[in-house]
């Protein structure tokens, strides 16, 4: 994929009601609508919201807030520092992203507690409608809306951010650049890390002598067998090096 | 830590060259240098950043581009999708960062074959003085730069970015919110979920009756140290149910 100097921002907005059906569609629920698209306005993802390859829609949580204060949180029950998401506004904006949207979207929270997103969860979501993510913030969100509307709780990692809205990002770049008609060269998709199992072998560019350092001289050579097999033996010792796990699970499949 | 609705943009700029060397800084070398600091200028690390809690610089790789053309990648070595950037015009960047920044900040690559982040390495972060972060596009990177200038690789997790940009607003945002005077209420920090070695525990806030189900009444006993309880086992059932390698290190640590 040839990368491109266009950086123009593209907006979603709230009037962006009339979503067309046929694509895979983003509703986005958060504190923060102007994060969204934010990054993924410019480059390959941005391209493709403009193109109408996919469908974004974001929604700020406060427009369901209660009370004169326009409240979203209250203090924990039980004591403790920081702010949780109260149920009600919460349960209502999501009730709402659920009617706009058919009610066929994955509905999911992003939460240190969730399961880990990967490459095979990236695919399962290319495969469906779309998504409906909840962006949390404060302390964190009351239990009884992932138990009343059963939302389904991912997790970018094993550590903390400030809120939802980047790993949503991360979710929306990753998973966007494997629709159809995003990414110009969809052979490039095939080779990569993840896509067979083993993390990717090196890559090498112009100069072919670069401050002393020659490039891999099979590289240079023409034989594509050669090529083939020198890259396939240099993911699986790098993989073997660093990816116990992907490894051992790899080499189950594969080396029988 | 309460949210503010302030969303105002802070802007990092080139001319911003005079870095108060006693504060964290991030220097990120990137080929989109208008998604920084994107959603980190909103809500906390926006404010930092404003309040010069934090400090960050944003190169366009660019700005090293070879030839008339201003190149920065070409095609891969031995044939294949997608293009590499060049060894020279990355190794360039790194050189002028790292001579702007006193040279003692940790050098750090995106990729899918590095180190998975986690709590633990944005704790090691934030007791050093900083990072030079590096944000690969298109194929990758020639493999030549990764050790001529012995660079440490680090994975957002298991799937694939259209490059290294969401991954870096990721650290920033993990490890800023972890600096003192970023975050107002520093005593929340310490009961999160990977700081105890477990999951946390459920929230719950007003109302006490929602959809008729009520919150757990221990929470509303006023009986600190039965709160204390409730809480620190529903951390350890859900980290055993959810996370069994968590679990694992977890009660081999403490259950003795």
């Amino acid at each position: 994929m040839k990368g491109s100097a266009d950086q123009s921002e593209v907006s979603a907005t709230e009037e962006n009601k009339e979503t067309d059906m046929s694509v895979w569609a983003a509703h986005v629920l958060t504190l923060y609508p102007d994060m969204f698209p934010g990054p993924l306005g410019q480059s390959l993802a941005g391209r493709g919201l403009e193109e109408g390859a996919w469908n974004l829609q974001v929604t700020n949580i406060r427009d369901y807030s209660v009370g004169k204060h326009h409240t979203v949180d209250d203090s924990p029950f039980g004591g403790g520092a920081g702010m949780v998401m109260r149920p009600d506004v919460l349960g209502n904006a999501i009730d709402a992203a659920k009617a706009a949207s058919g009610g066929d979207k994955r509905l999911m929270y992003f939460s240190p507690r969730g399961r880990i997103m990967d490459q095979a969860l990236m695919r399962e979501l290319t495969a469906g409608p779309g998504v409906i993510l909840v962006c949390g913030r404060f302390e964190g969100i009351d239990q009884r809306v992932l138990e009343a509307r059963d939302v389904e709780e991912v997790s970018l990692g094993d550590f903390i951010l400030s809120g939802g809205e980047i790993a949503a990002l991360a979710m929306l770049d990753a998973v966007v650049r494997l629709l159809p008609g995003v990414t110009g060269n969809q052979a490039s998709l095939s080779e990569e890390s993840f896509e067979t199992g083993l993390l990717e072998y090196p890559h090498y560019t112009r100069p072919a002598i670069w401050e002393d350092r020659a490039v891999p001289e099979v590289l240079l050579s023409g034989h594509h067998k050669k090529i083939k097999e020198w890259r396939q033996r240099s993911s699986e010792e790098l993989t073997k090096q660093r990816r116990a796990d992907l490894w051992e699970r790899w080499s189950d499949e594969n080396l029988k």
